[in-house]
């Protein structure tokens, strides 16, 4: 039976997961792969209702448990909805974060137990993992630069936050070396683009990428 | 230092379960105690909108793992913002429905993993367990005539869904008779009132209760 394979990426607010998700996903399609490209939060019609109660500057109160629990509900939604089905057509899918944000954001940034994460995550994600995870790395101060001026809640915590993310973000690119790759991001949007095909190639075959 | 009372009702839909909790509160109330009166899920303003979601008929392609994820987000608010600060302040807390219709509903009626449901319900309560739960028991029919039409989502599922759900309270006070205790709402209102005043008596005293 085909099966499809799973990309997702992953780093800090500004460092471009956004833009180098979008063009693999485009640059399979070229190839004439099936892609489905998602963001996570979001991506289905419910995640995107749940994805705009966790960024509303509203909801400054919400517990960090329920935070957790509403981004693995959006998560749930989105394997379920999207990315079994397309794994099991044999599609690539291509995600603008996955289960590894939660680890990083929630476990990292906000200091929830790493055994409750991991299980939340197990959870959420359907048992779903990615098969290669990029993470795109730069410093904080040149992610917030690129990033401008942005009001969502998530955003709005600063600096060290960021630091905390990142580091989270690098431990866990040891923890799991064989899934999780690191990439520098720091310098052109050509240069980091070209370094995840050369990835994707080394891993996947020069036929399929 | 004072530490309150958590007191939830359970059953299944029609059982008359927010009656009497809305009566205990104000039984409790009336005496002189400090009653925090809640609904699960609901009670916080964000918790409010889960539930809305939740109960959505729009929202019927709900995964039913991401359904059961949104009942605890819903859960680890109302917890942190409400539960856990009145049983600090020594006050009674009184639940129209928690973790045990996690167990029951989605657990029993949608087969959910147990062990999935207990990972679940203990990261969505925050570790706060009642200390005393009601089931109030009665035929699924009878039930169904009591609560006349609604057309929630949850309620469109009929008869042998309430059936399964019913069993699942009923396997769970056999496994928790400590905590769980079934009372037979199957007559009166005052008859069904009676009762679950003089298992509060006998639970925690007539100076309190």
């Amino acid at each position: 039976m085909a099966h499809g394979r799973f990309v997702s990426f992953e780093g800090i607010d500004g460092c471009g997961k956004s833009t180098h998700a979008a063009r693999i996903a485009k640059h399979f399609e070229k190839m004439g792969f099936e892609v489905a490209f998602v963001r996570d939060p979001g991506s289905t019609r419910l995640s995107e209702e749940i994805r705009a109660l966790l960024l509303d500057p509203k909801n400054s109160d919400m517990a960090r448990e329920c935070e957790l629990l509403l981004y693995e509900a959006a998560r749930a939604q989105l394997v379920a909805e999207v990315i079994k089905p397309a794994l099991r057509r044999g599609a690539w899918v291509i995600a603008d974060r996955f289960f590894d944000s939660t680890t990083a954001y929630q476990g990292g940034g906000r200091a929830i137990d790493a055994a409750f994460i991991k299980g939340a995550n197990e959870l959420g994600s359907l048992g779903v993992v990615p098969d290669l995870t990029f993470i795109l790395d730069l410093p904080v101060e040149e992610a917030a630069r690129r990033r401008g001026e942005d009001s969502d809640r998530i955003e709005l915590e600063g600096g060290s936050f960021a630091e905390t993310v990142r580091e989270a973000y690098l431990a866990l690119a040891e923890a799991e070396g064989k899934r999780v790759c690191v990439i520098d991001a720091s310098g052109s949007e050509d240069d980091t683009f070209a370094q995840v095909v050369e990835v994707l190639r080394a891993r996947f075959g020069r036929k399929r990428a």
